[in-house]
């Protein structure tokens, strides 16, 4: 258990000074679990209970949209926080679906966790708001790339970010992500493949 | 100056108490600005200086897509905050531009007022927490609007949370935001008008 939690520790230290005596009375609520590769860890209706931290693995974030189709919205790589933040805040259903891309280890957060850190910790508080605000950041990144980047760029700098993700996530989630059709994707990295080896 | 400041006041002492002297220090660090209707608030490589509350009016935000197009991206009315909250936090370039669709008076917060209650208000950190996750709020139900909802759907709880929108909003602005055309939005006007009369 302790050696699982080593990576969270470092990330959380990262935004807050944490002392020893905090860290223990927070971390002794966390939970710690395994999903095998496709498992769904919470399903369309589910009310998202933790806020997870991916400890190994990569999970998928996707909706359903209103034609049936899954709609590929986040990765969530190691070292890094997911959530639907708004149904794990307020308790409510979300419309998220969070799925293991590989086998994962995830460090779970219940919301009464949080809660403890708020009222406990020296700089709960703070710690509170910099997740949020790091949650704002995700987000606004995802969106905006939506908006005013071309297929191409968003391509680049996916790739850029995440060098070897095209070996551990199949194509047609990347291509969903991306918000491009699948032939399009293979187009790019065939089109970026040719102008690198020329 | 004090009148313009009763509403902002009322909005925050909803999510922390502020008592008379906490109140003095941070608001005295606002900026009350009136702005005509049509004019540029932030525009499209500005940095977001200002955390903006809306005391009178409307903006909308909007992004220009790689194609050149306008696409609105939120409206804020009257008692609610908007910000490019990145582009604010980390003090970088913003891709929004925040229109005046109305005459408005805004209460302009800037960073360092923030910072200040962040450290001198007993609730600082907490304020800043909650005004950052009712950002994500925001920003993850129109998000997941346009990808789970009909454009009907859309339309309509549209309609019911901003009942005098459509008097006050030039239409394609509004379509724009339901992600949907003119055309397509007029058609579902005339097809709802009809609906309520039979």
């Amino acid at each position: 258990m302790k050696d699982k939690l080593e990576n969270i520790k470092r990330v959380m230290s990262n935004y807050v000074d944490i002392n020893e005596d905090e860290w223990y009375n927070f971390s002794s609520k966390f939970i710690v679990k395994e999903f095998k590769k496709r498992e769904v860890i919470q399903n369309y209706g589910d009310i998202c209970k933790y806020l997870y931290f991916v400890e190994k693995g990569i999970l998928r974030v996707f909706f359903i949209d209103d034609e049936g189709n899954e709609k590929t919205f986040h990765f969530a790589f190691k070292d890094t926080f997911t959530a639907d933040y708004e149904s794990f805040l307020k308790q409510i259903t979300s419309n998220y679906i969070i799925q293991a891309i590989e086998d994962v280890t995830l460090i779970q957060i219940p919301l009464d966790a949080l809660h403890f850190a708020y009222k406990n910790l020296r700089y709960g508080e703070r710690l509170g708001r910099l997740l949020a605000e790091e949650y704002i950041f995700v987000f606004t990144k995802k969106t905006k790339a939506i908006y005013t980047k071309t297929p191409l760029q968003r391509y680049q700098s996916f790739k850029k970010m995440f060098p070897d993700v095209f070996q551990r996530v199949p194509q047609h989630y990347i291509a969903s992500y991306l918000n491009i059709s699948s032939v399009h994707l293979s187009r790019l990295i065939h089109q970026t493949n040719q102008n690198s080896e020329s």
